[in-house]
């Protein structure tokens, strides 16, 4: 125990076991306090899935980020399992939901200061995704990274 | 925003400034909260300094591990300048208060989940740690790192 792992800068996470509840809505609502008792606009990046209840336009690349400030939503809640709320898209009130394993970061965007957390990967989704990637680098976009 | 690091495995922490509120104190909470949810037993690390009131017996290489979860402590408060309580040691209940700059690491006992933080150096201990190697270096050591 004494040789935890002390850093001259940041700040170190040890590694989580698969089998355990993971501490990451904990980390989350952390965050959003951080955020709030300082000022700070939390951001939500999150990675679209068909699970996820989100207003597709504002989709980039497989991800959307949300502003889940309490100026920016209304009846947000963040329990173990999902994030809800709902908010003005383009003045357009739409409800939000999230599942909890596909919040890929939770940070305020004035700093930059929070986590990104791992994505587990759905085949189904990765297969998709890996076909529609393949198709579009073939008839639009010469192949290579983008 | 939308480069935010989503690596393959693990959790990714972004730097904080170091005008803002430290976010360890919700780190702290967040993973007491963890713990108390999933049947865990967090552990607190300490650099121990003037300013930490410890049992002096259980201080090892300048630092101590402290049980808090809720069977080990009593009065447990946890705010964002201190974390405070009493437990007992040895069968003698003593008060114990660290100041959050002195927490060094909170984790799961069970599967050792958590953070490391760094902690900020006092210039004054730093100039007596200082001293006090060279002393040593030069009189009951060959130079050199240890």
């Amino acid at each position: 125990m004494l040789s935890i792992d002390v850093r001259p800068e940041g700040v170190g996470v040890y590694p989580a076991r698969m089998s355990e509840q993971s501490a990451k809505p904990y980390l989350v609502r952390a965050i959003c306090e951080w955020c709030a008792d300082n000022g700070f606009t939390p951001y939500l990046a999150v990675k679209v899935s068909p699970q996820t209840r989100v207003p597709p336009s504002f989709v980039k690349n497989g991800e959307i980020v949300l502003n889940i400030s309490p100026s920016a939503t209304r009846k947000l809640t963040i329990d173990n399992e999902w994030i809800q709320f709902s908010a003005r898209f383009n003045g357009v009130s739409q409800e939000v939901s999230v599942p909890m394993n596909a919040v890929s970061g939770i940070f305020a965007k004035e700093t930059g200061y929070g986590f990104a957390f791992a994505i587990a990967t759905d085949p189904v989704t990765s297969l998709a995704a890996a076909t529609a990637s393949t198709w579009r680098s073939r008839h639009t976009r010469p192949r290579g990274r983008w």
